[in-house]
């Protein structure tokens, strides 16, 4: 094998300045010229460099430069699914910002499978991608680490395990959201109010009981633990959940469900019981989907900046792409309580 | 420049097999013989050859066919917008069957805008992808042919406007899901029955409208001009025709919306106006949205089977890829009525 030919294949393929200066016959400081748009070249040597650059398929401006990085200008987008408010919002903001940075996503969608997602991550590694936006991860923090410690630019989204400090993630404050949501039930004077908290162990689950418990703690109100169901973030967790609660010897007069598909399990568990929502029974979500503005009636949630998070992602990566020194890893984004037609005065 | 490094630029910068056996110093017949897993190869060729496969980012399988024949395994997928269940189901669905052949969407948001739209399409041929979907597109059915003209393979999901023979189009059976659900309000007594349409000059929006007229003439029942209203597609338009119908004379006893967006609309004008639903009004939506399972009372809607279109679209372009002689480039899938709470009796 060749100097230069074993040279582009540890490059991984992806075509650098060095291939463009070799196909198009000049050297490496004459395609910098071109591509930086500098003066001093012909206009000849101009057009067969820049004639090159269209056939490795690269526009000037940000493609241009990071073809004179060797970058492919795709980054991996690896989410569970594609499917629900959730996923779509932080889908949407990801997708708009990276089109605004000339950039573009390649998906790849996971399903919570471990295998697959290692597999997808390990892909888009081998050069196929400059980077990686992980939403939801199921690979472990260890993973996620030797994924760092190998140099591969990536951003978490969402991390449902407390991650080492140098892995930069995304999130929401899930405490302060869920504290706002029991202090707007205490105010209303509810004093029974039951939770349905998300999947155990994730750190939304977890900063989300602690806030609604913080909030209890702060009005003096005991959190009496058979007011705390489980579940999974689906309807039939919040409806299953509900029915038990409601079933107590002295039920709740307030439910705050940890999501908004749950609220709507609860909002239909209230209606199998014969209760008026907000009647008889005050209900709190939590992220603002879609679902939230379409239930009879409108559902109280904490509003997370979903969109804002999968912007805030590509944001963050970018700069890791270029190199560029970033203060802080960690970004929380501000939930805030949204009220509507679900809560009111205890009966 | 010299004439293999001419060959490379004209294939767009997309690695060949014959820039695997350059890069590995075999010939092209060799590398043939080991990724097609042939038996006449020396273990130590097969590790050199398979050495810079990897290098170049492909795994085996259809990768390594895909390789062999200059293939990116990307796909362009051109869509208005990532949110909402109709763009996220027929995304799911797509993203999955692309999994499954090892290959993946380049996401491409157009915000329904026409300039951007053709300028991602401009680039996904330009060899950074093998084909592309492009779901409700926004480009003409002229730009479409030069585009389908020039070699491009690619497939169309749910067309907006005709479009010629020669472009494969996959999309569901509007008219006749239309006509079902106007003929179940027929036999459940409904002679009055509104309507509010898509956006005009649609394919769906006329083949629903059609497919309601069609309904009420089958049944001898007058189809008023005054009961047709027309909207966009969203919650907002639902409300407004539903308040103009609800504000008649003579107002409807049922009123069939072209899709689930619209149906919730239409749901808060007959809670405005004092009216149970079914009791006092029937509502139909279209789509079969998770929208429709959460309202209440859940809708009575036409499923339209999306996750399935998207699978659909890949499967037709992965045989135009694949230069597979293709039986018919227009597959429409059926949609199916779902009855649920929202239709009844008149009053």
């Amino acid at each position: 094998m060749s100097e230069p030919a074993q040279r582009e294949a540890v490059n991984h393929g992806r075509a650098t300045i060095r291939d463009v200066a070799r196909r198009a016959g000049v050297s490496v400081a004459t395609v910098s010229r071109v591509v930086n748009d500098r003066p001093d070249v012909s206009p000849e040597t101009r057009e067969a460099v820049l004639e090159v650059v269209r056939a490795l398929s690269f526009s000037t401006n940000r493609s241009a430069r990071a073809l004179s990085k060797g970058r492919t200008g795709l980054v991996g987008l690896t989410i569970p699914f594609v499917l629900g408010d959730y996923y779509s919002l932080i889908l949407s903001g990801a997708t708009e910002a990276l089109h605004e940075q000339e950039m573009r996503a390649v998906l790849c969608p996971t399903r919570h499978e471990h295998d697959r997602e290692a597999a997808l991550v390990e892909r888009l590694m081998r050069g196929t991608t400059d980077g990686a936006i992980i939403v939801l991860p199921s690979e472990s923090p260890g993973e996620l680490s030797d994924l760092a410690a190998q140099g591969f630019p990536f951003v978490v989204v969402d991390a449902p395990m407390p991650l080492p400090e140098r892995i930069p993630v995304v999130s929401a404050t899930h405490w302060a959201g869920a504290r706002a949501a029991t202090e707007h039930l205490l105010q209303l004077g509810h004093r029974r109010i039951g939770i349905v908290t998300g999947r155990e162990g994730w750190v939304a689950t977890e900063e989300r009981r602690d806030g609604y418990q913080a909030a209890l703690a702060a009005a003096g109100v005991l959190a009496s633990p058979e007011l705390v169901r489980s579940g999974n973030f689906e309807i039939p967790d919040g409806h299953a959940g509900a029915r038990e609660l409601l079933a107590l010897d002295d039920p709740p007069t307030a439910i705050f469900a940890c999501n908004d598909n749950m609220a709507v399990g609860v909002l239909r568990a209230a209606a199998e019981a014969g209760l008026r929502v907000p009647g008889d029974l005050s209900i709190v979500g939590f992220d603002d989907s879609e679902l939230a503005r379409v239930t009879t009636p409108a559902l109280t949630t904490v509003r997370q900046p979903l969109e804002e998070m999968g912007r805030m992602a590509v944001s963050l990566l970018s700069r890791l792409i270029d190199g560029q020194r970033v203060e802080t890893l960690r970004v929380e984004l501000a939930t805030r309580l949204v009220v509507r037609g679900s809560t009111a005065p205890p009966p």
